[in-house]
């Protein structure tokens, strides 16, 4: 049995000795060592060189060690073999950190407070209560529904938007085309979680943003995206941002990672980036995860949370 | 029936529109316009001017409008009626928010990556899991217990330490002189919410800090204050910060308030300052509280939540 890691944007040595550590006397390669391409059965990838996989006669399966599987599906030349996403709980926990903090940043108008603890100001904002805040996600898929939980404990009114009807327990849904435009007028605070699909690309832009609540208890929407950097159209964020149609912004992601230094997002005054760790991959959890859904397959089991290609996640 | 209102350094007038709204029949005065002192029956107070409680010959109760007692307790002529505490759900989340939100800004490296944004930097520092990160709490009322079961459902490692031993459900507690030590040295982020008596009074000093764990995966120790201004030592705090004994402080309370504007705190580039807003009073949740114990002591019932003037909360 051979593995192939098949990493690139990351330092892929924390993820090598990991899978050497813990493979068993599975066979592990990193590109570009590939050595002969008809021994690997399994590759684990993020953002892998176009074609390379196509190059592999008898794979038998690809692991996506990042949050997202458009890195993958986006290769047109992608082998017909399943494609598994990562499904971990410490990936949850820290997206779900990255929200409620910058939830709780916009919330509590940290940069208000952080422009007046620079000019030696005490001054009190007179911060609304969380239960008159109406925080909207979009994507309730496992990492938005746990968000959601968290938000909700702190008091927040939560709603979220998916693609196609899907009841969540506790939390009011809205639903496609039609729901969109009801969701964003009760939204005071946007969060995308949203996969990257050609029906996401570019949803984040200025028409978008003009639908959410302008009578908030913020006195303006914020938006934070910890999905895909092409679900959103950056001129348009900062044409709404200067103009007042947003207060503030969060991106964890961006449509050219990394964000390029000429960038004007980087010292916008309303906007705080991060790059794009929200939720970081834990190579530990991961690889062990892997090797447990690899010996599933040899042991005769399916996988576990093989992406649907049609729907694109 | 008069109630009086004795409020200093706010705003008293949302206080003075929502007793007059709320009242009933009864008369609501406001200082300095107190009309004859035998006619009042209750103080609602946020630091009164001294010796003025003791003015009033036919006071039943004291009311107190914001966390904490000590504002009332310092003043020797304070009359022997019971004084109020409050307890109100709202007062409580938006403490947990602001616990929530600075524990994150300390484990997500907040001003780490603000720094790397001012410098256009797309630098990931490695974020460690909230699972190997060690919360401590000292103080473990209301308060202390709702964020430490926020802080808890986000992963976070939580412990507690109370004066007296008690035990609280899903947190291990540490009491007492004996109890100070081993609590410390398991906790990489100090959460300060203790009222101030005279045990409390600059506790949080250089000692103390050097007793907090080393070997942390923040890589030193970070304090939290959003319990009185009192308990800490401002210079300590700045030494322990200049010499790395504190990687970083959120103080939302100060040993003067408003901070002055020449304390070398407002600018230290590892300080977060608040204007003692953690948990601001809501004059609507408070003043209905109020009204309600008025109520129950006209109908012959006893008053909730009264301090204990010998303990000092």
């Amino acid at each position: 049995m051979t593995i192939l890691l098949a990493i690139s944007g990351w330092d892929p040595d924390a993820w090598l000795m990991r899978f050497r550590a813990l493979g068993g006397g599975r066979e592990i390669r990193l590109i570009p060592d590939i050595g002969d391409p008809a021994k690997i059965d399994y590759v684990c990838a993020w953002k892998p060189p176009r074609g390379l996989l196509a190059a592999l006669p008898n794979l038998r399966a690809i692991f996506s060690l990042g949050a997202g599987v458009d890195h993958l599906l986006s290769d047109p030349t992608l082998p017909d073999v399943p494609i598994v996403r990562i499904a971990d709980p410490d990936l949850t926990m820290r997206m779900t950190e990255y929200v409620v903090l910058h939830v709780l940043l916009h919330h509590r108008r940290f940069k208000l407070y952080d422009a007046s603890q620079r000019a030696r100001r005490w001054r009190d904002e007179g911060d609304p209560a969380a239960s008159d805040v109406r925080v909207g996600i979009m994507g309730l898929g496992v990492l938005g529904q746990a968000a959601a939980a968290a938000l909700r404990a702190l008091g927040f009114q939560l709603a979220g938007w998916t693609r196609t009807a899907k009841s969540r327990p506790g939390i009011e849904t809205f639903a496609g085309d039609a729901g969109l435009k009801p969701f964003l007028a009760r939204t005071d605070i946007l969060v995308c979680l949203l996969p990257l699909t050609a029906d996401t690309r570019g949803v984040l832009n200025y028409q978008l943003f003009q639908q959410l609540a302008r009578n908030g208890a913020l006195g303006g929407p914020a938006l934070i995206n910890a999905g895909r950097g092409d679900s959103q159209i950056e001129a348009d964020i900062l044409r709404a941002l200067d103009d007042g149609t947003l207060t503030g912004a969060s991106l964890d992601v961006f449509q050219q990672e990394p964000l390029p230094a000429d960038s004007p997002l980087w010292t916008h005054p309303k906007i705080f980036i991060t790059p794009h760790n929200a939720a970081q991959s834990d190579p530990k959890a991961l690889t062990k995860y892997v090797l447990a859904q690899v010996e599933r397959l040899e042991r005769g089991l399916a996988l576990e949370n093989v992406v649907d290609r049609k729907r694109g996640y």
